[in-house]
């Protein structure tokens, strides 16, 4: 049996507060303590604010900037990027929800170490072995709408392998591994709900989850070009056009381009190309984004 | 408070079997019976057994065909295909694990009718309020292991818009929906672990989203060219490499091949270029696929 508990109480987080003194205190407001083996799921928003991640919404995209490594592909103005963190999410995680008008919240700084300090002090606190995840909301791909999953973690088996076990049958098992740290962010998420106060969950009954600090919520992540989906569909036709021209280079410049006339301008100045080719790249740039001409 | 309960004691399940008294015979041995409002959440390897959706292993190709709607990416034999019901997933979900040697089985022929006679059934048995989900697992771009998702769905709000809603500061959120049958699939999973026999897991506590019969699991799926990663990286730009040349339909045959010069071969078969543009188409397919020469 597993439960999950999300604690009300907790007010507003402010930069300096000790999250886990927060999370202490909401619990004790509910006699409730954590057991050996529970899991804490964090809402990454309050860890952020702890941290002091606030800047000026006129800054946004200067942050998201500033949180990118790459651009994985983009709509418009919305872009999903891979950020410092290894992430691939829209608009580099940067958000304004839960936050004062004019301001903007970044990730933490680094989600795996806050994890772990957090781990760290709940497990000393109440003297038992603990787990903690710090979660965050995204979209999928192929999927409508958001799942929460983790973004750091700390003394939970992120990635539970079934490589070399065999079913009833003897079949050997086809599913690798299982993102346990994914689910129980996700499990967590229908507990503390959006916008009732309640960022922090705990699940009780996955104590087998519950390991040695070691696995971070970074070995969920693939990165670069290790992804058959790198780059969006529209993003690895101008990326490959870049690379026959010879200006691999311009791929961030290009890719926030829309209008084809300025996509084909910017592909193709200062290359000396002959007419077949440029009709080519001309047919190609339509081809990558058939439907938003 | 949410809990979530996996009876074992659910043996082996047979074409034919009727799935709802498999679940209800289950539950009748652990004293439990299902509550208003709660969710059920059952893996789809036992609706398709019940279904009788066996094919032999040596079919195993021929049967992804057959599911098959069109190549979203591929990495050698490893294909990700959109299939007929509108996921898109590695081989169409055509699986071996826990299925006899020498046999494969294939996904539910219409998960959300599935669950819809489930939910039904159930729902008169115990005379309560329940939501059905067929739960299935599956890779996730850019992140590293598998979790489960839904892939059928009755009496549950698949997804829970926050649209309009906003939080404590007047911020309209920016999360636009919640895919709550996606998190209670996942949650569902921490229960059922795949190897101990327990397909089934009952989600207590979240009788918000138990609601009258008509959102489905299809609600959730992004389709066709909608997405922007509706073909991997490599294939999106084999595919405009395609149109270029006027031969889109050859897209199937072209992404199934590996080999520089036999993708070139395939590509530019009866069609008339001039060498500039064959030295750029070539560029392109190396491009394509940067890491696998």
């Amino acid at each position: 049996m597993i439960t999950i508990f999300a604690p009300d109480g907790i007010g507003e987080v402010n930069p300096g507060d000790d999250v886990a003194e927060v999370i202490i205190a909401a619990l004790r407001q509910h006699d409730q303590q954590l057991l050996d083996g529970d899991v804490l799921v964090v809402t990454s928003k309050i860890i952020s604010k702890a941290e002091g991640r606030f800047a000026d919404a006129e800054d946004r995209q200067q942050q998201i900037d500033s949180e990118t490594v790459r651009t994985v592909a983009r709509r418009k103005s919305m872009g999903i990027v891979e950020t410092k963190h290894g992430l691939t999410q829209a608009g580099a995680g940067v958000d304004n929800s839960n936050v004062a008008p004019g301001r903007i919240l970044l990730l933490p700084v680094d989600s795996d170490a806050s994890a772990e300090v957090l781990r760290s002090a709940l497990s000393d606190h109440f003297g038992v072995r603990v787990g903690v995840i710090i979660s965050d909301t995204a979209g999928r791909v192929w999927r409508v709408g958001q799942t929460d999953h983790a973004i750091g973690s700390a003394g939970v088996r992120v990635l539970d392998s079934y490589a070399g076990r065999t079913d009833d049958y003897g079949n050997e098992l086809h599913v690798t591994s299982v993102a346990i740290a994914d689910e129980l962010a996700a499990a967590a998420d229908l507990a503390k709900t959006k916008l009732e106060g309640r960022p922090v969950a705990v699940i009780r009954g996955v104590g087998d989850h519950v390991v040695a600090p070691g696995p971070s919520a970074r070995d969920l992540l693939r990165t670069g070009d290790e992804d058959l989906f790198w780059r969006g569909s529209r993003e690895a036709v101008l990326g490959a056009l870049l690379a026959a021209v010879g200006y691999p280079e311009r791929y961030e410049q290009v890719v926030r381009l829309w209008d084809r006339d300025e996509l084909f301008a910017a592909i193709t100045d200062g290359v000396d190309l002959t007419d077949p080719v440029r009709t080519m790249i001309r047919t190609m740039i339509v081809a990558a984004q058939p439907l938003w001409p």
